[in-house]
């Protein structure tokens, strides 16, 4: 039997649980500057996209895809931005970003730009309910 | 019938072709900071992923991880990073990087860090050379 998943700490800290799709976490980013998902294989030891069997590796794309999707219709958006790095949290995870032109770091990539700027009461919750109803989960 | 594919200006300058997989066009950047590969299917008037077929998206995906695996064998790295972002070059299209601790960017995200360095006379096409090899095509 394999370990059990665990989500990474640092994952834990910066977002809030949105729910769970079949293969993947998604949690909502703690930062106002953006509406970002990020979606967590539910797989112990992942690392690479290429560390999962191939049918999970479409499972998760697909995933991706429902993500952008639920994410678009709650946060209209210019451009959809997906990233993979994990160049610093390397439990495998997926960025999923609905970016505005002159949002924060436009246009260049979100990581690294700057420091989270927290949601106000409320806010998050409310974004959480309704990617909530938007994924069905 | 739909416009013909024509690759955008920018990541043709920006870039060394190296094939063609069944859906995409594989670029190589000219930076010989990073192992870095473009993808960029060949349907015009694509800007998200979401705009290609069902089919199609799947087919990318599988497409990124042949490309990645291409360039994991061709230049060892420490994390492979995967990113459809899109926000200056609208044209559809995914970079595949094989990062290195301690490269130029590490551990941020390549994208907008510091200008490109070319490489040197013939080390482009070695690597070319390599990929086509390792991505049969």
């Amino acid at each position: 039997m394999g370990a059990a998943f665990e989500l990474d700490a640092r994952l834990a800290a910066d977002t809030l649980p949105v729910g769970d799709l079949p293969l993947c976490r998604v949690l909502l980013m703690r930062d106002r500057r953006y509406a970002w998902l990020v979606l967590v294989p539910r797989r112990a030891g992942m690392i690479e996209v290429a560390d999962l069997a191939e049918d999970e590796r479409a499972t998760l794309w697909r995933e991706v895809d429902r993500a952008a999707a639920a994410l678009r219709a709650a946060a209209p958006c210019d451009k959809v931005n997906i990233g993979a790095l994990g160049n610093i949290v390397r439990q495998l995870h997926v960025h999923v970003l609905a970016r505005v032109e002159g949002d924060a770091a436009w246009p260049g990539p979100v990581w690294g730009h700057g420091a989270a700027v927290p949601y106000d009461d409320g806010e998050a919750d409310r974004l959480v309910a309704v990617l909530r109803q938007l994924l069905g989960i």
